[in-house]
């Protein structure tokens, strides 16, 4: 067998998620991982599974998402990408197949992973090709948020920014960096785009951290109750989580 | 009456281009003119005509058309923008509301009119949050398309490049420029973005004419045939229509 590692684009809004979900006597829904096994079994003639660098949430989308799966020899130089894409619907869209390297795995083998979460600014309009990408949240204090960004980075112990729904040996993680910037071509005072980088997040890490940023942006808590929150290790502290749609999973770094 | 002038995005992929169409006994399919009347008219009260800087095809996109509507005195402070964007759709938005310079007409005021079409390059992959906005025309040959561009350029008889369909005295336009440039944050090698600037365009013209460049781009006819094209007046000349998605209205200058 050939392990092939996939970079796999999607816009997430009519997508349940990466990650399959079987219900017994349901219809499953519409994932990305399923569509992506559908068209790989149709070509292979067999089941043939594809296991991502990470599951994304219910409506968040991705540029560059990873996975790998394992073909046949005969299968290897096979044009995958042509193939698959194919086959695909419209809002998936794979850009890339390569052989990986020996004892490659797409979620253990991944080191750092990037999201971007975007942030409308104005509250009298939207532009209508940025509404699926962004949160409409309104003005904020981009300074106030910065401050706060920085009490959020480096190792901690992200146990008040993870959702339930997992099961995880330590809820450590290291922020290498949470900066915002602005997007290609759309003024600042429309659009914020925020970069989280890290060695891996918990469940709906990053939309935790972007809801207490947001409050922070909003004058609602201080910067300084960050630190506070990370210490209490109390999801209760950490208030909303952003809505999944403003979130886009960037890079997976190997 | 106070006339007050619209700016207005939208995703023109769910919607049957700008104008009103009533066919008797018929429901009226959904168009950006419909939408903004019935909004209007929903705060006033009454009906309401909104007159567009011009029509745009079923699936054309705007960055910013103008139109103008005219309204009571008593309402013409009011907060339009934010109240029309509280009752319109997703895909479209009202950027600015303005009073209107005296004598003031969005069609007939207009003085130029800029139009980007975007080309999607890699036969392999599309980008999935691109390409409702994209032609998927695969390869072409820059250079060749630019030299077919120059010869676009200037005042013309059009009519080679006008669809069946619409009235006009005249089809002598003159074109400002035709120029291809990046997308920002796009490589040009994915994407290439045509803007195409005039003193005003005929029924589908921008869209025959990235047609004939495209032909051209793929080595199908030569750059100067352009100008035998144009001399022709015939449209059986210039081929192809290019698909509306790939095409933006993106300024319309008074």
């Amino acid at each position: 067998m050939q392990r092939l590692k996939l970079t796999i684009a999607y816009v997430g809004s009519r997508f349940h998620g990466w990650q399959i979900q079987a219900t017994p006597g349901k219809p499953h829904p519409r994932t990305v991982q399923q569509v992506l096994e559908k068209a790989a079994a149709h070509i292979l003639g067999r089941a043939v599974h594809v296991h991502g660098a990470g599951r994304t949430d219910s409506g968040v989308h991705a540029d560059a998402q990873c996975a790998h799966m394992d073909v046949p020899e005969e299968k290897a130089n096979f044009n995958w990408r042509r193939a698959l894409n194919s086959l695909l619907p419209d809002d998936v869209s794979v850009l890339a197949v390569e052989p990986a390297p020996p004892g490659f795995h797409a979620q253990h083998s991944a080191v750092k992973k990037l999201y971007t979460y975007r942030l409308w600014l104005p509250r009298e309009y939207v532009l209508p090709a940025w509404r699926p990408f962004v949160w409409t949240c309104g003005p904020v204090d981009l300074a106030a948020m910065e401050a706060a960004a920085c009490h959020m980075t480096g190792m901690h112990d992200f146990a008040s920014f993870q959702n339930q729904g997992t099961d995880v040996q330590t809820t450590v993680r290291t922020v290498y960096g949470i900066r915002s910037c602005s997007e290609p071509g759309v003024p600042q005072e429309l659009l914020v785009a925020w970069q989280f980088e890290a060695d891996g997040f918990l469940k709906q890490m990053v939309r935790n951290l972007m809801g207490l940023l947001v409050a922070v942006g909003r004058g609602k808590i201080s910067a300084d109750r960050v630190a506070y929150v990370l210490e209490s290790r109390n999801r209760a502290h950490a208030g909303v989580t952003a809505p999944a749609h403003g979130l886009t999973l960037t890079r997976v770094s190997y």
